[in-house]
C-alpha cells in the first residue's frame, strides 16, 4: 500500500500495477525491470509527449492507414499497461492484434489474450511456428500475423527482434522511451514516448487523417530526426537541472 | 534463457538474478522495476565507476571510519546484487548491517537475513519499532541499528525514508544511479555509481584511509559537485550519440 503523500504516487501505482501483472502471471518478471527503464527515461523525457513524437504518432497513423496488413504486436507490459488503448487503436485501424512474447509461455499467451479480449479486442488465434530468424522462442509468431505483415507496431519490442524484423523486410513503428536503445535505432519509425500516451495519440492521429495526408506522410520518415529531437530534450532538462 | 549473443547479455543476466531472487521472495517485484531504473542511469552513465563517483566512495569510508555508531541498511535488491561485498564492507569497517524493507515483511526480512548470513555478513537481530518518523512500515528499525546511528550508508533506498533519516540529524551516505533522484539530492553524501561497484570502492577506499585523511576528507563534502558532475557525465555522453 502505497501512502497517497508520497510525491511519486503515480508512478509508484503504476510500478504496483505491473506487479499485481507479474503475480497473475501476465507481466514476465524481467518485463517489470525493462518498465523501470522505460520509467527512469520518461522521468528524463518531462513524462509527457513531445512534439517531436505527436509527429512521429500522426506518421505511425499513416503507416498502419496505407498499409496492407498492418499487425500490432503486443506483450504482457503492453497489455497490462494499455489493453483498453490497443482495442481502440484496432477498432479504427483494422489492424491485426497478435500476441508475442519475448519470454513466451502458453500460459501467458492465454493470460495476455483474456486480458486484450476482456478489453474488447479481437487477437489472432491459431498455430505459432518460427517465422523470424532468432534464435529460441523469439523467433515464433503467426503466418497471418507478423509474418504476412508489411507494417508492424510494436510497444515495447526487445531490440533483436525489431532488428529481425527490420531485416525481413517489415515496416517497424516502435513505441520506445529510451532513444539509445537498440530497438529505437532500428525501427523504421521510432516514437520516443510512454505507451499509454502513444497509443491513444496513433488512434486519434488516425481518425483525423485523410488519405492525401497519409500517403504523404509515409514519403518522409526520418528515423534519425525522432531519435536526435528525444536526445536534446533530455539534454534541456539535464541543462535546467545545472543552472 | 538467455542467448549469449544477445548484445546487452550481462544486463540480461543480472535482470535474470533479480528476477529469481523475486520468485524466491527475497526482492520485492516494486524492486525489480526499482532495478530497472538503475540500469537506464547506469548505462547513461556508461556503465563504469566515474572519477568523481570514486571520490565520494572515499569520502564514504571516511565517514564509516570517522563514525561513532555506523550502520549499513540492506535492502532485497542490496542483498541480492552484493550480499558478499556487503559482508567484505562490514568485516573491514566494523559497521552494523540491518535489514531494512520498503516492502516489509516477515518472511523477506528472514530471506535477506539469511543471504546475508550465507554470505559472511553478521545481522543485527532482535526487537524493531517505529523510529523513523514516516507512516507505514517504512518507519520501523531496531532501537541499536539506524535509530542509533550517526552514519548511515543506504545504497538503494527510498528518498521519503532518505530524508526523514537525514532530518533525524544523521548523516545519510547514498548508493544511487539516479542524480536526479530525491534520495541523491537528500543524502549528506550520494554516490551516483552501481551498487556491486560501490561498495567494494568504499571498502578498498577505507583499507588505504589513515585516520588523517578521513578527517580532512569528512570536513570538506559537497553533495551538489557529485550530482552536477553525474549530470555533465550523462550529458556528454548524449553529446557524443548526437555528433
Amino acid at each position: 500500500m502505497i501512502p497517497e503523500s508520497h510525491p511519486r504516487y503515480r508512478s509508484l501505482i503504476t510500478r504496483e500495477r505491473m506487479a499485481s501483472g507479474a503475480r497473475a502471471g501476465v507481466v514476465a518478471l524481467e518485463g517489470l525491470t525493462a518498465h523501470g527503464r522505460g520509467e527512469a527515461f520518461d522521468y528524463l523525457l518531462g513524462e509527457e509527449t513531445s512534439t517531436s513524437a505527436a509527429r512521429a504518432e500522426r506518421v505511425a497513423a499513416a503507416l498502419l492507414k496505407t498499409a496492407r496488413h498492418p499487425v500490432i504486436s503486443v506483450n504482457g507490459n503492453t497489455a497490462m499497461l494499455c489493453a483498453g488503448a490497443i482495442a481502440s487503436l484496432q477498432k479504427v485501424s483494422g489492424a491485426i492484434v497478435e500476441v508475442n512474447l519475448f519470454h513466451r509461455t502458453d500460459d501467458r499467451i492465454t493470460a495476455i489474450t483474456r486480458i486484450l479480449e476482456d478489453a474488447g479486442c479481437k487477437v489472432l488465434a491459431g498455430p505459432v511456428a518460427r517465422h523470424i530468424p532468432l534464435d529460441h522462442d523469439r523467433g515464433i509468431c503467426h503466418a497471418d500475423g507478423m509474418a504476412a505483415a508489411d507494417v508492424i507496431l510494436v510497444p515495447l519490442e526487445d531490440g533483436d527482434r525489431a532488428e529481425a524484423l527490420v531485416i525481413m523486410g517489415k515496416i517497424v513503428i516502435a513505441i520506445d522511451l529510451n532513444p539509445l536503445s537498440r530497438t529505437a535505432r532500428t525501427a523504421t519509425l521510432p516514437i520516443i514516448d510512454e505507451v499509454t500516451r502513444a497509443v491513444p495519440g496513433i488512434t486519434a492521429a488516425y481518425e483525423s487523417l485523410d488519405k492525401g495526408e497519409a500517403d504523404r506522410l509515409v514519403q518522409e520518415i526520418d528515423a534519425a530526426q525522432y531519435l536526435r529531437e528525444a536526445i536534446q530534450t533530455i539534454r534541456r532538462r539535464l541543462d535546467d537541472v545545472l543552472d
